[in-house]
C-alpha cells in the first residue's frame, strides 16, 4: 500500500496525464485530473455575490483545497482543512487562477474552485491549478450562456507543476518518493504565454545556489508548456489575440 | 444545474446501481458506488490499533461521512463535518457495518471507513452504507492476506435504502426531488438475510399509521435484497454455511 | 452509585411518571418530569423573531437538549453538547414537537425548548419528547393569553418511549440496565392519536426480524397511549374536535 | 415573566433560603438550594485522580459553573460556558471550597462540584458557593466511608454572599432588580469562623469610599453567620474543636 | 533565567517605574510600562463605531489583556488568551478604565485599549490598568483633536497595585517571588482622588481577618497615590477642578 | 495616524536598521529589531524535549509569528493567529531557521523561537526571519554555557528581505505603502553565503518575466548582504572556517 515511484521516467519528463471535464453534474465545472496516481477533483460554482472586501460589480475567484482521508495510505484527518497548511494552499491556487481572469470583466459573481484530492502521490497543489484552470473555464463558458458575464473575462491559461533537486538531479513533476528525497523543492505557476505568476522554491536541508534555481525553473516552464498543451486539448480553448 | 428527478422510474424500482471497487490504490478497499446521479467514494484503510474503550484483542470498524462541498448546487461548507448531521449519518454508517462483522474475530486492528459524497442526488447515507460494506469486504481481505486476521470476521452483508411516501404513495430509493416532496422517509439498513439492522423513520409534516410503514419496510426489503446482489457480484462474496 | 434496575416491574409495565410544571417561573413552560430515577427539565421561551430558512408569518419550534456534568455517575463534560449525540437528541425533539402544531398558526415567534438532564437512568430523550410537549403547550397558553397567536395552534400530542429486546423479551422504557442489556433498542415518537411521528431502531449486536419490530411498536403504541394520558392530566388539555 | 423584586425585605435580611440534601442520587453529593427565586443544583462527584499540577498523595477540589439556557427570562447560550465569565466564576467556587478542607488529609482523589443554575434571580454565585459546601461536605463523607478518606480533610465552613450598594444604602443579598440598580456591589466569601477567603467589590458606575466598603464587609459578615448556620442545620456538621 | 526577586525592598515600596508615551506610532495611544523586571504595552485605538449593546451617543472602553510567548520563562501558550484567564483581566481593566471616564461626553466611539505583556514578573494586571490610563488619556486627546469629542470625557485619574500578606507580612507591589510565596493576595484599583474602583483580595491557602485586610488596603492607597503622580508626570494632566 | 512611506529612499536602499539584544530577560534570546518604522520583537526560548515526529538524539527550531492587535492602524484581531496567515508565515520562519542549524548537533531540545509584531509598516515577516537568527544564536549560545549543546550547531547566518515591482520598478524592502502599490512581490531568505534557503514570489496582479524575477533576486542579495553584516555586527558572530 505504500505509494511506489516511476523510477525510469527521464528528470523532465511528465507523469501521464488524463483531464476529464463533467465528471459530475452539479457544478457548471467539474474536472478530474490524473498524474499518474495523483487523482484530484476540482469543481467550480456560479455564486451571484462577491466578498465584502471586492469592489462592487466585479468579479472574484476564490478557492479551497482539501485531501480526502483515504487519500494517502496515511490517513488524513478531516478537521485538517482548518489546521493551516490547506489554508495556504487554497490561497495560493486562488491568487493563481485570479491572475488568469480579468475580475471587472466578471460582473459581480464569484466563481468557487473546490479542489479535492483523491489520491495523492505528489503534486497535488499543482494539478489543483491546472485542473481548477480547466473548471473555471467551463464555469465561465457557463456563467457567459446565462448572460452573466458580458465580455469574455478568462484572459490566458495558468498551470503549475513542481521540480526539485534529487541526488543533486534537477527533475520535474515530483511524485511521493521523489518529494521525500529532494532536498530543494519548488513550485511555479506560469501563463501559457510563459510568463510567471508564482515561484515557492525552499530548502529545509541544503541551501541552492542561483545555477541550480534557474535549471528548475527552465524544467519547470518546459513542463507547463506541455500542461497548458492538454488544457487546451479538452477545452478547446484558444488565447484570445 | 438543478438536479433533476426521473419520474419515469416505477415506485418499486431502484436507480441503476454501478459498484466499482479499486478506484484508487492508497487503501485496501475503495470503492465508488454511482446510484443515479448519486455517487460516493468509500474507502477503508486498516490500522494497527483500537480505540481506548474497546476490549484489548478485538477489532473495531468505525465510519465517517461527509459531502464534498462541489457534491450539491448549494455549495456545502467544509466545516459542516463538525457541526452534527455528518456525525450522526457516520455514527448510522459505523453501526450498521458492525453488524456485519464478527469483532473478536477480526483481531486486534480497527476498520476506518470513509465516506465521501461526490454528487449528491438523495440517497447518500444508504449508498454509503452498501458501498461500506464492499470496501469493508476489500479491507478484511486484505488484512487476512497479511496475516492480521486469522479466521473470516465477515458474517454477513448489510445494505441500505430509503424509501418514502411521496403524494401518498410508498416510493423505493428517494432522489433529491422524491425526498423534497415527501411528507415521511425512512432509511432502512439490513442483512443480506433480510434482517433488520437499522429503521429510522420520520414524519416532520404529517404522522402515518403502522399500515403504511409496513408498507414501506417491504419496499425496502425488496430493494435492499437486489443492492445485496449487487454486492455479491461486485465481490464474489458467498454467505457462510 | 452505580444505577440500579427495578427488575420486578413488568414487560409491559412503564416507570412511574411525576409531571411537575411551573417549576421555575423565569420562562412561560417549565416542566419537571420523573420516570423512575430519571429527571429532566424543560423550559420553554418565546422568542419574536424567526429563523432566516423559516417562512415569514409563519412560527418555528427548536430544541436544545443537554445533560448535566452530575446526571450519570460517569461525569458528563459540559463541551459534549457540541461533540454530535446531543444535537442528533435535539434534532429529534424539534421535530417531534413540530409534528404537534401548526406552525402557520403560530404567527412569527419561535418557542425554545430546552431539556436539560438532571438525572439519567436511561430515556431521557423520549422523556425530553414527553415533557417538552407539556412545557409547549405552557409556552404557546402563554402566547395566546399574550396576543401572540390568534388561533390555537396545539393540534394533537405527541409523546415517547423507548422500548428493546432484553434476552430475547420485549420490554418497554428501557432504564440504564436494560438498556445496556439490550441487544435492539428502539425509540417510538407517537401522536397522541396513535399515529407514528418517529421511529428509530437499532441492533448493533444482533439484527431482528419484521416479528420482532412488530411486538416492539406494539409495546411502544401502549406506553404512549398512557403517557399522553398523564399529559392530559398534567395540563388539562383536550384535543380539538 | 420579568424577575420581580420583593422590595419590602429590609436592608439587612437574606431571602428565604431553603437546602435540599440527596436531590439526586447519581453522585454522592447533590444539593438544591433555593434563595427567593434563585435556585442552584450543586453536585459533588469523587474520582480517584487529580490533575497533572497537584502533588501526589494529595487532594483537589475544582468547581465548574453554568446557568441552563431557561434559568433567565433572556435566553442564556449553552456555548457561554467557554467564553469566560463561567469560567471566572468556576474559579472563585473552586479556591472557595478549597480553602474549606486540608488537602493533604483528603487522600488522592478530586473532588468534581457542578454548579447548574436551574433559575437566575441574582446572587448564583454566592448561592453555588454555600450550596456546594454542603455538596462538598456529603462527597468527603462518603469518601470517608468507602475508605478513601482516613482523617477528616474538612476543616471549617464556608459560605458567600453579595451586597451592594443601592441608591446610597448597603443592602444585603442582592436579587436581580437591585442588582442591576446597584452602583457598586461586592461578593464576599468567608469561613464559618468568620474570617474573609474572598472580597470582590467593583464599582462600574460610582467609585466608593472606604466607609462604604466597610459598612458592606459587615453586612456581609452578618449574613455569612445565618448561612453557615443554614449550613449546620441541613448536615448536621460542627466545628472539629 | 528564573526571575529573581529584590529583597531588599521595603514592604512599602513601589518598584522603581518607567512610563514612555508614543512607543509605536500606529495607534494614538502608546504606551511601555516598566516596573521592575514587568514590561507591559498598552496601546488605544479609537473605533468610530461602539458594540450593540451600548446606547447610541454614546461612548464606549473595552480592553483585552495576553502575555507574549516569551514573556515567562515557562512559555506561555498563544491560543491561552481564550481560555479564561486573559478573558477574566481584560473584563477587569476594561470596568476599570471605564470608571475613569464620562461615556455620555466622550461621543459615539469605542477606545479598544490592548495591553500586551511583553516581560511578567508580577503586578501585570495592576500595571495594565496604570498604563492603560495613560494610553486612554492620549487616545482621547486624539479624538479631541480630530473633534470626534467635544467637552473632555476624562473625568479623574485611575491607576492599580498589587498587595499581599507574605510570611505574615503586608508588602506592597509584589513581584513574582513574592507572588508565590504569599498566603493572601489583593489587587487594588482606586481614583486618583483616593476612592475605590476595585477590590479584589483572596487567600487560597489561609483565610485573613478584617485587620489585615485593613492594612493591605492602606498599603495599596499609598502605592496607588505614587502612581497617580507617575501618571500626571507622563502626561501632564491635572484633574478637572 | 495612516502609515506613511519614505518615497526618497532609493530602489535598492534598506530602511535604517536596528538589532537590540535582550530586550526582556525571561528567555536566553530576545531580541527587538527596527526596520524603519517596523518594530518585531523576537525571543528564543530552549525547551529539553522534541516533538514527537524529531529522531531522538537531534534536536528541532520551531517559529511562532503573531501580530499584536496595535500594531496596524487596522486592529488586528487576538484569534487571527489560528486563521492561516500567521501558521503560513510561522512556518516560512521555522524552516528557514533550521537551515540554518545542524540539528544532529544541537542535542535532543527544541528551540521556541517568538515573533511578536510590535509596530507592522510591511516586511514584518523576512525581519522576524532577520531578528530570529539573532535570537537562535543567543539561545544556543547560552544552551552552549549550560553544557546542553557540546559542538557548535550554528552553521551558518540567515537572513531575510522583500522585493517587489512597484510601477515597473524592481524595489527593495517595501514599506506598507511600497507593498500596496507592488504588481509582484517577493521575499527571498539567504543564508551569509549567498545561496537560496527560500524564495516566494507571487503576482496577483500582472504575471512577470525571468527577466524581472533576476533583477528582484539580485535586489535581495545585496540586501541580504547589508543585513547579514548587522548581524554579525549585533552577534560578533563570525562564520565557521
Amino acid at each position: 500500500m505504500e505509494p511506489g515511484s516511476d523510477r525510469e521516467r527521464a528528470a523532465d519528463e511528465l507523469r501521464p496525464v488524463t483531464i476529464t471535464r463533467r465528471f459530475t453534474d452539479m457544478t457548471p465545472g467539474s474536472v478530474m485530473m490524473e498524474a499518474g496516481r495523483t487523482m484530484t477533483l476540482v469543481t467550480a460554482a456560479v455564486e451571484r455575490r462577491i466578498p465584502p472586501w471586492v469592489e462592487s460589480g466585479t468579479g472574484w475567484v476564490t478557492a479551497e483545497y482539501s485531501m480526502l482521508p483515504g487519500s494517502s495510505p496515511h490517513r488524513v484527518r478531516r478537521d485538517r482543512y482548518a489546521a493551516g497548511r490547506s489554508r495556504e494552499i487554497s490561497r495560493l491556487i486562488g491568487r493563481s487562477l485570479r491572475s488568469a481572469v480579468n475580475l471587472r470583466a466578471m460582473g459581480e459573481m464569484t466563481v468557487n474552485v473546490d479542489c479535492d484530492v483523491i489520491s495523492a502521490d505528489g503534486g497535488t497543489r499543482t494539478a489543483a491549478v491546472t485542473a481548477g484552470w480547466v473548471a473555471l473555464h467551463d464555469a465561465l463558458a457557463w456563467a457567459a450562456g446565462e448572460g452573466i458575464t458580458v465580455s469574455d473575462p478568462l484572459r490566458e491559461q495558468v498551470a503549475a507543476v513542481s521540480t526539485g533537486l534529487v541526488a543533486g538531479e534537477a527533475r520535474l513533476d515530483l511524485d511521493y518518493a521523489l518529494d521525500a528525497a529532494a532536498t530543494v523543492d519548488m513550485n511555479v505557476v506560469m501563463t501559457g504565454g510563459g510568463r510567471l505568476v508564482e515561484v515557492q522554491g525552499n530548502a529545509e536541508g541544503e541551501p541552492f545556489s542561483r545555477e541550480e534555481l534557474d535549471e528548475l525553473l527552465e524544467l519547470a516552464a518546459a513542463g507547463i508548456d506541455r500542461l497548458a498543451a492538454a488544457q487546451r486539448e479538452a477545452t478547446g480553448w484558444t488565447p484570445p489575440r
